[in-house]
């Protein structure tokens, strides 16, 4: 296993050192499991409690706690941004990432007529229809479906059991994770003479560059046109993206959250988990969704929406608040009605 | 690219045409987004605001939008039902669909016992366990598992990564989206002696005629008999059906929705996205759940129901108007109270 | 078919049998839909008005309704522990299971530095990867992924289509149903210079003994240490379990129930279905935490909890009398007003 001393460490991260630089460090943990050959992080005065108990033998801090009272058991990496540092450091002592061989594994099924970039992986039983154009550099792991006439970009790591529909497209640098399914038709029915009849799904999902896409979301292709995810979008776990949605620049899906059809989340937009998003509304660039949150209208730019249905921070609170000032108001009316009854008198 | 003149599209929509009959389409697009060479429409008066700064060269329309002001640079086509009249111009223009080969690709996995009807197409390293029985004209895709003595009808898609688990049963021309999970074990354990115990669940999923089932979507199995999905039911992606529910014929439940076990919706109902209905309880025929609510007790026929717990759309309403409500009686109370005062002076 | 009469069935529930001991029983049913030839049964008051109209031959009935009246057409075996009772018969009735052949499946993709015990099965186009451990007597089902250096133990059941990646363990005799995805990266970016920048996810997800997880949920790899599941945990349908979590032993979490990252589960927690929990937060042990609720702040053992942001039952029963506590205090002020009026005259 890989260790290193404290002042390694410092150098690495241009950190600024204190105490003892001569620890020998051969793993990470949080405070609370730390022990002496660990390091460890403290990013937030709000958590300095956790510092004494700890066991740790290096603690990177922030420059806001660097001047907090500092148990002197332990030795101290005061580091500009100290979630970027440490993740710099579980770098240093995570397992090798696995490697995908650059071929394609025998029991892979890949059409004759789809073309594979150079470099690529093509894991054990994977699919690969007819047309599909693999870009180079681009790993398809184990059991995923890559469908007719797809197109994806190079250097993209789609998992295990990832499904992608028909014609659907995925750029450069994405990455999508297990059992997520791209380009299932739309949820789209309308009342027929014989009952509910089917409207035809023939747009596609158009990816774009550098997007991640949880494990298990789903994201339908459009009733027309496309559905469209665009560049650094970050979606996680459980999430629904319907028909025609459009999720601009650097947006982000928490967790089991959903946008119903033919919305659009503006750039930087965060939906956490949970919250739905009604169909047919506009989330303006930088708008922020609470988790569990139910969004029924358009929200402008940098709007902070909670609740549901979705209200501002200090409606909400108002309506939270609601009880304790009601009994509040109540006796106040008890007190005028005894007073008036003995006017009344 | 197919192409289509105004005049063409009229006839075949049997839709009444203004303007320009001669002008040429080769394909459909939003309002917002159309060219002068796209058709697209406008359901809703409510959008009328969309039609002046559109630059489509067609616009389908409903009759109640006909009556309106209507820009001359546009050519119009009035239908009786414009929804269905705008799929069928979509499939004027559609890619064609996927063609499945009618045969079993030589990576599939088909156990000997199992029984494949005529005309049917089994994909790249799907699995077909023993005694599955296959009706004539269906399409089992790519890496899709059906499992043992599972029977499925005629002219049923099964799209890639779908799991159909032991023993159920799939009717005609139904549509299972990829990654649905048919018949994994519901959810049913008890405190034993030694502790939690596993309730055995023994029953099966049936899934009637012309049913679609959205991509993600698990429908747990009975704990004995079956858990029932009847004719045209509808339901989207990442929805949950519980062990023993029964869902009537022709409802619809929406994106993430989950209903617990032994529950029953009626005939026609909707449950909207994110929605919960609770175990043990019945939805009557015709009842609409909102998005995002949660319905603890049983509703009667044509109920509308929202909120947590779901009430009548009044007493939302009610509930949601409450603090600003509050405030003007806690303002008529400080006037009351000052009056008092002046009069106890 | 199997069929035995009420005396052998009342012999091995050892049950108290009222009635007509020679009736003969070849299934199980619900109250409402049992024939004379099936068994039901009645395990608490409330649902007493069902037993006069039901069809049920034979009637298992908990020790709390014994002393109700009974209809007389039926037969009935009083058990200790119904439910249990209940799932004995259901047994006796219940199809085979699926036999599992303990081999390889000649079309399963295994590495030959993956390590296979004994008496196991590896089904249909299942890949098992390089430095994989699988223990004796565990089925690793037709198209599961199994990644580099996981480590399963033994007896445990791993159906079709479930994904388990790199590094991560699983114990004995556990159950992973099909669609599950068991470490894939968790949810961590931060801001960098030049956008959005991802935080490697270097842990694992650790399953303890006898945890059943549901089909298509979730379980993120921790970012580093490890996501842990301990024994006797029971996860259901559409669950999101977020990175670094600890869901300690007995805990259960409902369908589409979903918790945020490094949070903390005590012993025997209960999630119902829907409801969310915020990330850095401990629920304490025997805490039960109502469906659809999202709980935004750590509850103390034995909490129940209700609603958004959760309270305690009592403040959101308080809070959902408010609109018509409301109506009664505002027709008080009404009043008082009237009065004060006349004073003031």
């Amino acid at each position: 296993m890989a260790s290193y001393s404290a002042k390694e460490i410092a150098e690495m991260l241009k950190g600024t050192l204190k105490g003892d630089d001569s620890r020998v460090i051969s793993g990470v943990s949080s405070l609370k499991d730390a022990n002496e050959s660990q390091v460890s992080f403290l990013g937030n005065k709000k958590y300095h409690h956790q510092l004494a108990p700890s066991k740790a033998g290096v603690v990177l801090l922030s420059k806001d706690v660097e001047n907090e009272e500092l148990p002197n058991d332990k030795t101290y990496i005061v580091c500009d941004n100290v979630d970027l540092a440490f993740s710099q450091v579980i770098g240093l002592f995570a397992p090798p990432s696995v490697e995908y061989p650059r071929n394609i594994h025998p029991t892979a099924a890949v059409d004759p007529e789809a073309v594979i970039g150079k470099n690529v992986h093509v894991g054990a039983n994977a699919v690969i229809e007819k047309g599909a154009v693999i870009g180079d550099d681009t790993c398809i792991c184990a059991g995923a479906y890559i469908g007719h006439n797809v197109k994806i970009g190079c250097g993209t790591l789609i998992y295990p059991n990832v499904t992608i529909l028909a014609r659907c497209t995925v750029g450069n640098k994405c990455i999508l994770h297990s059992g997520a399914v791209i380009g299932a038709d739309g949820f789209g029915f309308m009342p027929g003479p014989q009952g509910i009849v089917k409207i035809p799904q023939t747009g596609i999902v158009q990816i774009d560059d550098d997007v991640e896409i949880g494990a298990n979301t789903t994201i339908d292709r459009a009733r027309f046109g496309k559905t469209w995810i665009k560049s650094n979008v970050k979606i996680d776990n459980l999430v629904v993206v319907a028909h025609n949605v459009v999720i601009n620049e650097s947006s982000m899906m928490i967790a089991q959250s959903g946008i119903a059809g033919s919305s659009e989340l503006g750039r930087g937009v965060i939906i956490a988990a949970q919250a739905g998003i009604n169909g047919h509304i506009q989330i303006g660039d930088g708008a922020k969704v609470a988790g569990t949150s139910g969004v029924a209208k358009s929200l402008p730019p940098g709007a902070i929406a909670i609740g549901t249905p979705a209200e501002t921070q200090r409606e909400f609170m108002a309506r939270l608040s609601l009880p304790s000032r009601f009994e509040k108001l109540k006796k106040q009316v008890d007190e005028l009605k005894q007073k008036v009854e003995s006017l009344l008198k």
